[in-house]
Parts: C-alpha cells; structure tokens; sequence
C-alpha cells in the first residue's frame, strides 16, 4: 500500500514543533512574572491552581490569568495580569520553532513529489499564525482547520473534507499525528494510512481500542521516509 | 509655582515612547504580509481603506483585518488574516521601546525626590503591558488608567482621582503629555502644572480654546528638569 502514497498530512502541536513544552514553560514563566509583580503566592500552587483554570475554561479562555487572581482572593490587578500576559506571550513565540527534523523532512517529501497537507483542530487564525511563525507556511498544499469546518479530531468528516480537497482517495494519503484518540483514530475512520508521531505528552498513551493503532509508529518525523519506501 | 512640584504625571503614548510611528509601521507591515499571503490588492489603497476601518471600529477592535477582507470581496480567509497578525505584533513589540531620554529622565526625576505617575487612557491590561514592555514599570509611584476610573481624558475627574492617589495638591502636580486636547485641557482643568511635550502626530496642533494651552510646551523630556528648576 505504502507507494502509492500521494499525499502526506501532518497534524500541527507536537508533531511539527514541541507544543507540550511551549505551553508548560509559558505558564511557568507567567507565575514567576506575575509573583515578580505582586502576586504573592507559592509557585507550585499557583501553577496547580492555572492547571485547574485551564481544564475548567479551556486553553483558549483570554481570562485566565483574571480567573488566578479571583481564586487567591486579589482584587483585579491590570499590573500583575499584563506581567502574565507579557510573559506568557514572550515565551510562546520564543518556543514557536519547528523540531529539528521538521523543515528537513517537509523539504524532502516535495523534493519527492509527495504533496502535503495539514489537519489541525483549532482556531484558523490561530493554527496558520502556528504555521506562519514556524516559518513553513509555504510547504503545505492543503491546510484544513478544525474552526473553519465545525467538526474537529476525531470526526471523520474532517479528515474527510481535507482528504477530498487533495483529490485523492483516502488510501492514497498518510495522516501523521502525536493523537491516538484524535489523530489517529479520525484518519483510520477516514480510511488514511496513519503514523504515530511519539513526541510531546501524549507519547507513551496506548490505544483503548482497535480504532486508535496506528499503522506505524515512528519517534522521529524522518522515519516517515522509510515508511513510504 | 514651579519649585513646590512633588508629583510628576506621564501621558504614555507619544509620550514615553514613539507610538505614532509603532503603530503606523505595524499596520504598514501587517498590508505588506497580507499582500505576501495571498491579498491581491494595492499596497497604498489596503492602507486607506484599514485606517477607514480603524475609524469606524476604534483602535482596540480585534476584526480589523477581517473587515478590510470583506471591503476588498474577500472570503473570511485565515491564513491571509494571520499574516498580518503576525506582522502587526511582531511590529508593535519591536518598536515598543522607550524614547532615548525617557529612562534617564525618569531616573534624574527619581534622584531628584519627585514622586512619579502615569496617567493615560485605555485598557488597563493593555497600558500596563506597554509598561512593561517598555521596562519602566517600576518606576511609577501612582498608575491611573481610564480603563480602570470609567472616566477619560480629558476628563478633570481621571486627573483627580491621580491627584488624589498621590495625597498632594493639584498646584504640586505636574502632568507632561503630548495631546493639548486630552492631556492639557483636563490636567488644566483639575489645576495641575500642564506640560505639552512636541511628539507624535499631534505635534503641530494648536490650542482651540483657552483651558488647552499649556503652562510650558517642550520638544524633549530632558527640558522637564529645566521647568522644575
């Protein structure tokens, strides 16, 4: 099956750069700047606490940081929150950087003709502000985006509309993805060859059922080359 | 009247730091990028129509780059959008530094026993970010900011409650801003000593009534320690 492989999709956190660690240092380095300007509360407890404001909000939730200060029982301090938000969006965009392996990779998979695609969940302007900052939005052929299409990971429907965009039939492309429940379960549904990707903190999550094994698990994105031959 | 000033009140805009310019080459550069993605428009005509957009919607509107897509026939399109997202902050970061003599100034003025405030318009979270990106957040005995009061410039009641906060007579106050409009005509009408300081593009403009004329006008900060004596 693997050479008839056309088209390669690529999901965008953890498996194009180090989302996992982005996010866990943007909120530390928050705390720090926020306890620097006032906030006067232990570290770890504050971090515990965000960690808890995050599952209760979401991660795309803009208050946050408003929400801290409630649940330590400040008043709203703009001056404690911008040093949170400084920090926090400092961080971000200086950890907004491809692995290694990433830039390299994507380049010899045009070189061999593969076109390549994208299959993200999220906010659009949010992923292609991703795309842009790593620096690889030119690489992609097809960028599908979860909050353009209104179903998101695992729906196959949205594995489905990136798949009929490419023109090709679902065993014709490849999903790579660091998801089992998201990634790769939707692109099995959707008839897609699918690789594990093992990189940030879902890594060492096993399949619950036989919908989430992938075909191939790889722990580096150039490993992908052999896969397609 | 000059040698009783205990209290020196900073405008930030224009003021502390060259924010004409900031935000004039962030919106020059997010068109640049936009037209980069994709946006096949002239670069002088996207101009005109964002600052029409800008005027309509207020500075603080987050969709302006959506609104401008829509006024050239264009489907929302995220990626076009992120460009100038991208390009816009990135711009606004890199020219979010003080002007040469603000740091020096405020730290003779500090040496000097004068107390040292901020009064400005906007949203409180945003001001302060500015603060500190600006790395003068430590300098400031007293930060009001309209966002925070409900009243604003040139609002005597905003300069007030910063009269208030320093526990000094408006006579002791000084208030340096660069609007004659905003700054002077509301710090002349709560009694404070008014500084006109010649930047930004409302350099040029003239007082319309009375109450808008400063007591001193100013081409640099540095001429601040000169009035003060």
């Amino acid at each position: 099956m693997e050479d008839k492989i056309k088209v390669v999709f690529f999901d965008i956190d953890d498996t194009l750069y180090d989302s996992s660690m982005q996010t866990e240092r943007a909120r530390k380095n928050a705390i720090k700047a926020m306890i620097e300007a006032g906030l006067d509360v232990d570290e770890d407890k504050a971090l515990e606490v965000l960690h808890g404001m995050i599952k209760k909000f979401g991660s795309n939730y803009q208050y946050q940081f408003d929400e801290l200060l409630k649940e330590f029982d400040y008043d709203p301090n703009p001056r404690i929150i911008a040093a949170g938000v400084v920090a926090y969006h400092t961080t971000k965009v200086a950890y907004l950087v491809p692995f290694p392996d990433t830039v390299p990779m994507l380049l010899r998979l045009r070189d061999l003709n593969y076109k390549l695609g994208v299959i993200t969940d999220g906010i659009a302007v949010k992923q292609w502000e991703k795309l842009i900052r790593l620096g690889v939005q030119h690489f992609f052929h097809f960028v599908t985006i979860s909050g353009d299409t209104g179903s998101e990971k695992p729906d196959p429907e949205l594995f489905r509309r990136a798949i009929d965009k490419s023109g090709c039939a679902p065993g014709e492309t490849m999903m790579v993805g660091d998801r089992l429940d998201k990634d790769v379960k939707g692109a099995n549904e959707a008839g897609m060859v699918t690789v594990q990707v093992m990189r940030g903190k879902y890594r060492e999550v096993k399949p619950r059922e036989e919908i989430e094994r992938p075909d191939y698990v790889v722990s580096k994105l150039s490993d992908i080359l052999r896969i397609l031959g």
